[in-house]
């Protein structure tokens, strides 16, 4: 998907939202548990219910990792069941070098038609460099996360004074464009969007840790707003188990909704 | 599987060679591309002609994610050839905050029975800590990787004046033990090894790179041989694709062979 694309589309549904399917089976309804595959009826429903509020969704590879091949089916069809207007992020956090970086490219690009891979910077430009190969798609370099285990590595002050994940930014920008590369940056910090929309002004950020992980939307939107919106803001469990009964879905639609209008009311903000 | 148990196959078998399966389909040798599974098969093949000369297995996960849930399937049957006394390691790169951490420990330690899993450290304490707590299976830790990018960040000065490759390895050790982590540390930068063991001469470090990357198993040795000897080296490329005909499984024990007569000699030095 092209970035002019998804622009249209964040205008489109005044919403910047991106879904994290990270559907773990032991958390899902009792209902579905009898079902052949509770997991994926699971997902249908959820992307049926919030489709039209989010611009993006993103499966954590993870929860389907866990369950084997079986499991690994199940994100394959799940990546069938997105529609074809969703920005579609597996988030993978893969690194490795050259040619192994191209295997898992093709893994995620050709056989899910995904349009992006978050990819650690750890291993540097040969384990990154193979995800922006190809035409349309992108790759998410993982800069500042939202875990408190970010703190021991990320925000260690490197040769110039700068902390690692500024350096980290600064680096990838040599590889990708703002066509191609975004960085994934916690919402757990909102106090440092600044400095990383000075790092990266015209970079898409994907936000992950608003809501369950503690991060606010507004003070995100306060220093995070970059050119063209320049956010994707993701919620995974406080939308996917807004309910645990069998009306989970409508109850994740609300809220869905809930955020999408905080994003309409600072997208009309921002028109204004 | 204990570092006692793998102690003592490295010395009872003179080596400390792992073994890369690194399957490439495209790679294959002619004869088996009509077969139902051509990859299970090369690896059975693989792992019969090696297992008494080498102590480990490393199949790389994006090998098998390329070929989708089949392939998943594959490295799961893979996984089951492994002879019980090797160290199988699942060379996935994974990283992720905590209770996705835990899913991926699930998948690669309870699904499939590896010993180990190699993890990237640029997320922090939370996305390494969850490989670690179950009992008798092990982290392996991204330090100094074998690829040039990994001059990028890993060699980068930080506060104390010492490069992240060694933060890394500092704050990795108030994780884990001797005993349940090794350290990921490329052989194509023979040199820093000596400076590598001072950071942490206790615990194993697994080494790729020496063969198709261009690093020396003797320079490797010379300067990072540690307590127990502390040294798994991988091979991969070199060994699976030394033949590309019928019998390629016959190459690749040659090509093993050489090697371990190679750590035979320096065990041998060592034991003298």
């Amino acid at each position: 998907m092209t970035r002019q694309a998804l622009v249209e589309q964040i205008a489109k549904k005044k919403s910047f939202l991106c879904i994290g399917l990270d559907t773990d089976p032991a958390l899902l309804p009792a209902h579905l548990k009898s079902l052949d595959n509770p997991v994926l009826e699971f997902n249908r429903q959820i992307i049926e219910a919030t489709k039209d509020l989010c611009v993006a969704y993103k499966p954590n590879t993870a929860f389907y990792e866990a369950q084997g091949a079986k499991g690994w089916e199940t994100l394959e069809e799940t990546a069938k069941l997105l529609p074809s207007e969703h920005f579609k992020i597996a988030d993978a956090k893969r690194a490795d070098i050259g040619n192994t970086a191209s295997q898992y490219a093709r893994a995620f690009f050709e056989k899910m038609n995904f349009d992006a891979v978050t990819v650690a910077p750890y291993m540097g430009s040969d384990s990154v460099k193979p995800f922006l190969e190809f035409p349309g798609k992108w790759a998410i370099v993982l800069a500042m996360t939202s875990n408190p285990g970010s703190e021991d590595f990320q925000f260690t002050t490197t040769d110039f004074g700068s902390p690692l994940f500024q350096k980290v930014m600064e680096k990838a920008q040599r590889w990708g464009t703002p066509e191609n590369m975004m960085f994934v940056t916690g919402a757990t910090h909102p106090t440092r969007f600044a400095e990383l929309r000075r790092i990266a002004p015209e970079h898409f950020f994907l936000v992950p840790g608003v809501g369950a992980q503690g991060g606010d939307l507004y003070q995100v939107c306060q220093h995070g707003l970059g050119y063209q919106l320049g956010l994707l803001v993701n919620s995974s469990r406080g939308i996917l188990y807004a309910g645990s009964g069998e009306d989970f879905a409508e109850k994740a639609r609300e809220a869905a909704l809930e955020i999408q209008q905080h994003m309409a009311h600072i997208i009309g903000q921002i028109l204004r």
